[in-house]
């Protein structure tokens, strides 16, 4: 099977993610074709032989898949072929047993212990009869034992549904293998009857073992148990289709059985050798799974003495090897937690600023730490942050966390996050968390929690950008309070008025024209040819572009004494934003022809323009840049 | 025992490393002072009675302590107490088997299968005489066997060192304990023979069994057990002293042992609910390993009937269950390798471009595409990584990807990334690699395995900057070549004066005063008053700062056409970074008095250079605004 196959088997899905139909040239496909031609010619081991269905299997069937959990899946090899499932339907009954019972009720009748035993043994406690573990035949059982349903119909039923859930797709049964296993499958007829003895079955075993022999001859394809596989992985969501197939909660406790019994009495050797959690079948499939990554199968149908297939250890234990991806080799995860750390003194809101607010945050803009946090939020990563935290030097006044680049918070993380917030909230005069909206939950999370707690009084705010602007007008109304009132600019006070004599500042009041708009009127346009610059003296006017999926994304905000449309008058291009009043405005607005008619009537207050205008441009490339060598830091 | 002496603890230890020493007000220092109430009352279990020694334990001893890889400890309770290491010894003392004899060799002497028997059971293979595993007391005593050294005395001073490297400090033996371990080990001196017998142990069993007393009766506190757990879970690396402890190709392995059989007969139902690889001792201790997270010990000597600390497992369990510690919760660890993906139509080299250049970037500078990745590189996250990339538009003739936030790659993802450049090479112009200096072993590993491939032609640059530069040189010869050549540039063909007429270019020419410069020489210095600005007629020079830990980094280079100094000049501020000479320089330098004569002179020259100069100024405004909307996305 090529690369191109997994590409037209996500199509069929209907998968439209980005990337998600590329694998073509990828050299992870080429790779699992070597690694299919490395083994193909292994002849050891021979095909189940309990039953006369499975040897009509050809020894030469060998397939290898691999599929991520974001739904992508390489292939090489028979990995269409349809087999029957065996034992690797244990561990998928066992976590119907455990949704439909709980974890206790479940403990109370099958053990997690591994018994070194092989796996048709019937290992059953002395004292209990309860089985050892659920991936022996006996535990097996006992776990279809427990799913609920009227009858075994239902109880069919529902094993088929979840199995099809997690491989993505409609599976169906081969009802020629069922036949042959019931017909002679003595052996866990006995166990059945074992297990009704004491009392693990609470019924009629014969309906149970039914059920029992139809499970383990679901049919699947070798892309259909990596899907599978891969679901373990993503924590019980299947990736192809996005929806839950087991409940996550369980996720570990399966895996945990699978890790320590699910390769019968080579368990051991395979967790120390290939470090993933495993299940393996007589049908010739094997399972493998790396959670939080991916899920990958081998299928060929020839045996080890262990009734392992032959060739798919051999696949499992070269690419363990070859990828380094036993579990526990270490990995760093967290170390990058905190994305980002700056201070307002380095990157602002998009608020523009006069030059003399600008140079007092400068100066005081230390005063307001930003945290950017990205990835996961554990106990392991959340103690660095917190870490962090309390590492900050104390003249720190306000503190913002942004939220935007986490994609997974677990609930006790969160919990040592408030307890954290909770302790150290009186140190700082404003503490805002931004970006909630990012991740499904922490909205709910913070109106629950910490919206909740007495003690804490926190603001969450959607953006960064917004919670700096807060911040900042509260150190400037402290470090910079001689600033003249927001209410009302007159012309003489505006920078780019500086230098200019008053007999000066008359003679541009006359070349300016008074303009008054209504709150939500738009007072340029952007694709407009510009024509005027604008002198806001009262009111408040945002700048605004258009975003691409619709609505619109406000660029900045001017307050009176600023300037606006004065970058495209210099640069002679047409409006690349609008702007909009959001309040009652008044402008005096200089035509362009006024503007270029003063060279040659007034070139000396041309110039004092001109100069303070590029005075203040300047001061913006060199603030910007300081920002981009912060956030490429 | 306090946080604060988790504190003193890490400065005692010469760690300096900031945040190091501030756990104080640490909400999990706080949560394992609750975690040690909660359980402090807990009178069931008894301390182990086998010999004399150890029923002089207090029952209410009970410390937790956890300690993270980069050497954070938290403490609650008895954590400074020492006492006899036990059994905790075996993963440890299997280190060094495994160091002094490979893999193969020790596997042969010892198996690695979970027995669901008891510690002290002799589980031997009936054939070969193999212990099941290095767990069990038969295992543990075949790995002392398997040490390396010329005789009793040899092998304790190396597993005596390999304890203290793992615990960051020098431990010491009780020779008490050790004294009655020996006077009253009949059952160990039975396994001794046995294994004698089958040749697991290739000479005298006395001395080996000597030896192994002794490992058992090293004396640790709960702290240095967190520690030794946070060394396995650091790869093998000891978290507060920094040195290699263990090799890291074995960590795996001893990890999956402890997983699979570290808690005797409990092993299946601890990974089945903890979820960590552990081991047990019968002087209370307990250690367990979040790979690539933290180490966490607890201590009380009450133990159940399966010789496991009583308040040990319950503080296992609690803080398992209390933070999702279960090693397969799924962590999708991968997500965000690619930090971020631009081109240089949106974020350009520091190269100041003239006008013309800059608009055919804006155009062309989308056939540069650049990767930044972060975090860890393994098998999954470089699958996600190629992905990406193979889906780029086919407009894309120039790769750039930057490893400066790697923090770790494994040599099969390399190898994996390699096998992908190859495969594409032939798609792009330019590949060029970056920031390879961050992480110790990249350059090595472009020069053995880039550099050596025919078929690769790729370039290792040390910034992206730089390789952004190279890139847009390439872009721009292909789409802006009529440009005039940069050997020397007219005053004419400055962009400042643009518009104006040639007789006014002869006024200003007669104001400005020509300079040359040798390559090297200083032009102009950071902090000196600004009292002219440079036209760069001829050669090339560099704007530069110093940087804080010594030495300068180039800001940006200025190319003949270019002014530089202005922005001091408009600002009226002293000069904020020094610029040299990169080759013989020629300057027209326009001194700041002539420039302001020039408003009463000549206002319409003066008008024209501030509209031309304002009008550059507003493009870079432009340009670095969406640069910052690019590095923040």
């Amino acid at each position: 099977m090529s690369a191109a196959t997994a590409s037209s088997f996500s199509d069929r899905l209907g998968d439209t993610r980005p990337g998600s139909s590329r694998p073509v040239g990828h050299p992870l496909a080429a790779y699992l074709r070597d690694l299919h031609e490395r083994h193909a010619a292994c002849s050891e081991g021979a095909p189940a032989s309990y039953i006369p269905e499975l040897t009509k299997a050809d020894p030469n069937w060998f397939g290898v898949a691999l599929a991520t959990i974001d739904g992508e899946v390489y292939e090489a090899g028979d990995t269409e072929r349809l087999f029957t499932i065996q034992s690797i339907s244990k561990p998928f009954v066992y976590a119907l047993a455990l949704q439909d019972n709980g974890r206790d009720r479940v403990l109370a009748k099958i053990g997690v212990e591994p018994t070194g035993e092989a796996f048709n043994s019937i290992s059953l406690y002395t004292d209990t009869g309860r089985p050892y573990n659920p991936m022996i035949n006996a535990g097996a059982i006992a776990s279809t034992g427990l799913v609920a349903g009227a009858d075994a119909e239902e109880r069919m039923a529902r094993i088929l549904a979840l199995f099809s859930a997690c491989a993505g797709r409609e599976l169906t049964i081969d009802e020629d293998v069922y036949r042959s296993e019931k017909a002679t499958g003595f052996r866990n007829f006995a166990i059945g009857y074992m297990l009704r003895n004491f009392g693990i079955l609470a019924s009629d075993p014969e309906p149970v073992l039914d059920v029992y022999f139809r499970q383990c001859s679901i049919l699947v394809s070798g892309r259909d148990l990596a899907v599978m596989a891969a679901t373990l992985a993503n924590a019980g969501v299947c990736p192809v289709t996005g929806r839950v197939a087991i409940a996550r909660q369980h996720v570990p406790q399966i895996l945990a059985v699978m890790a320590t019994c699910g390769m019968y009495d080579y368990a051991g050797e395979w967790i120390y050798r290939v470090g993933m959690p495993s299940k393996s079948g007589v049908g010739g499939g094997i399972i493998g799974v790396l959670p939080g990554q991916m899920g990958v199968s081998a299928f060929s149908p020839p045996l080890d003495a262990r009734g392992n297939s032959v060739r798919g250890i051999r696949v499992f234990n070269d690419l363990s090897e070859d990828f380094r991806l036993h579990l526990f080799h270490a990995t760093p995860a967290g170390r990058s937690v905190v994305r980002l750390r700056y201070d307002a003194s380095s990157v602002a809101s998009k608020r523009i600023r006069r030059l003399a607010e600008q140079r007092a945050l400068a100066e005081h803009g230390k005063r307001i730490a930003v945290f950017e946090l990205q990835g996961e939020l554990t106990l392991f990563t959340i103690e660095r942050v917190i870490r962090d935290v309390l590492a900050l030097p104390e003249f720190i006044t306000h503190l913002i966390v942004d939220f935007r680049r986490v994609f997974s918070a677990d609930a006790p993380a969160l919990g040592l996050w408030t307890t954290f917030l909770e302790s150290v909230r009186h140190r700082y005069r404003e503490v805002i968390l931004t970006e909630l909206a990012s991740l499904p939950g922490l909205e709910a999370w913070f109106d629950e929690t910490i919206t909740a707690s007495p003690s804490l009084s926190l603001q969450s705010l959607p953006s960064t950008d917004t919670a700096l602007e807060v911040c900042e007008d509260q150190v400037l109304a402290q470090w910079c309070p001689d600033e003249p009132g927001r209410a009302r600019v007159a012309l003489e006070d505006f920078e780019i008025c500086e230098g200019l004599a008053p007999a000066r500042i008359e003679v541009l009041r006359d070349v300016l024209k008074r303009r008054r708009y209504r709150a939500g009127e738009t007072i340029l346009r952007r694709g407009e040819e510009a024509t005027s610059l604008f002198f806001l003296t009262e009111g408040e006017a945002s700048v605004l572009v258009d975003l691409p999926a619709g609505g619109v994304r406000r660029l900045t905000t001017c307050t009176p004494g600023m300037l606006f449309g004065e970058m495209a008058i210099v640069e002679r291009r047409p409006r690349s934003a609008t702007v909009r009043a959001d309040s009652a405005v008044e402008c005096c607005v200089l035509a362009l022809d006024d503007f270029d008619r003063l060279t040659a009537t007034h070139p000396d207050i041309k110039v004092k323009l001109l100069e303070n205008f590029a005075r203040n441009l300047s001061a913006r490339v060199r603030r910007l840049t300081e920002e981009v060598r912060v956030l490429g830091e």
